[in-house]
């Protein structure tokens, strides 16, 4: 039985998924250190993502050493990434994503890169092996749902992918972590969404200590 | 003793306080059979208000008539009322309220007017003065808090002048209504902050069947 189609996305109170220009991901600390721009853009994109990067289930996915926090924080990455069964993502993420990625990718699943560029399949060491494929948002999530079984597909992003699944009423539901930060500027969210076609019903409100976890099920209008 | 300054807003999950062009408010209902661009205006105003529009407490307010909801939506709407001693609004809401509200304007207290206009103040039934204050959000905002007394001042709206006084270090909290719709367009109620200087700290997130309640202190960075 096919699973569903989901994305699952941490957002500031005023919409942005990201800080202006994802450049700043791709700065070393020294570059950072002499351009205030880029300081303040890693200090908002940790700020967005305060509340995952502690628990235990992301430091032990990215192997950055034992412990951490176990509530229902922890719960809730760790359900998120096991019912992912397959991901889709745009090129853009990809690309950002092969530079600042450990060499053990932290899907550990098949990942499908919606791209015009025609590439063999790329396999990194923990279960991840990037597709790309060259037909469209359509042809990459039949891809995706064969890949994924009777587990759910996630749009992993960009904001712009993720769109795009929306507009297109191939989204079931999704999950905005609400994180307590003001960005004023950046990437937003559902920059481009098509209001008159998408309509939301709220599933789930979860306060944590430090976010409020959001999930909603899509409907057309 | 001074109470707090805050303001209380309704924003759809994309940010956004209003749908585009407040002209929607004022047409009648032959104008928006008349015009798609209208009806739709006042769809979204009608889903972003959907939790208030059947409280007992706001029907209560603007003579609408008996009965309605009494949960915990309800509770939020009275306790906001009821900490507000006096209200400061911009020219473009007191305008646009000029024209919808009723006799009886539901504020039942002082309300400043920041305004180039000079005017004398104008009473309504039922307890609600409006000021005219033509030198600027500081000494509107002393006006109101002596009008206030030991009671909370409310910056009612609309969104650029509540950033405004974001911006200027002058909000003490702030309470946000979550609806669960896009707009996709209209006006964003965080547009113009200065993330650089505006930190928050979550109060409470508290989700009731309609929407998310989130409360959130200010802090300078």
């Amino acid at each position: 039985m096919a699973g569903k189609v989901f994305f699952s996305v941490s957002m500031s109170l005023d919409g942005f998924s990201a800080p202006e220009s994802m450049e700043g991901l791709l700065a070393t600390p020294e570059q950072r250190a002499q351009d205030p721009r880029l300081e303040r853009w890693m200090a908002q994109w940790m700020e967005l993502h305060a509340w995952i990067l502690p628990q235990r289930f992301f430091r032990e996915n990215l192997h950055l050493g034992e412990g951490g926090e176990e509530g229902r924080d922890n719960d809730i990455a760790r359900e998120t990434y096991e019912r992912t069964g397959s991901s889709v993502m745009g090129k853009r993420m990809f690309d950002l994503g092969e530079h600042s990625w450990p060499a053990e990718a932290p899907f550990h699943t098949p990942v499908f890169v919606v791209t015009h560029q025609q590439r063999d399949p790329w396999e990194r060491s923990g279960g991840t092996t990037f597709h790309f494929v060259n037909d469209g948002i359509h042809k990459a999530l039949d891809q995706a749902r064969e890949a994924a079984g009777d587990r759910d597909v996630r749009i992993a992003g960009g904001s712009e992918t993720i769109v795009q699944y929306l507009n297109a009423g191939l989204v079931d539901e999704f999950s905005i972590v609400l994180a307590p930060v003001l960005f004023g500027a950046g990437t937003r969210l559902f920059d481009g969404v098509d209001a008159s076609r998408v309509a939301l019903v709220p599933v789930r409100s979860e306060p944590s200590s430090r976010v409020t976890h959001l999930t909603y099920t899509v409907h057309p209008r």
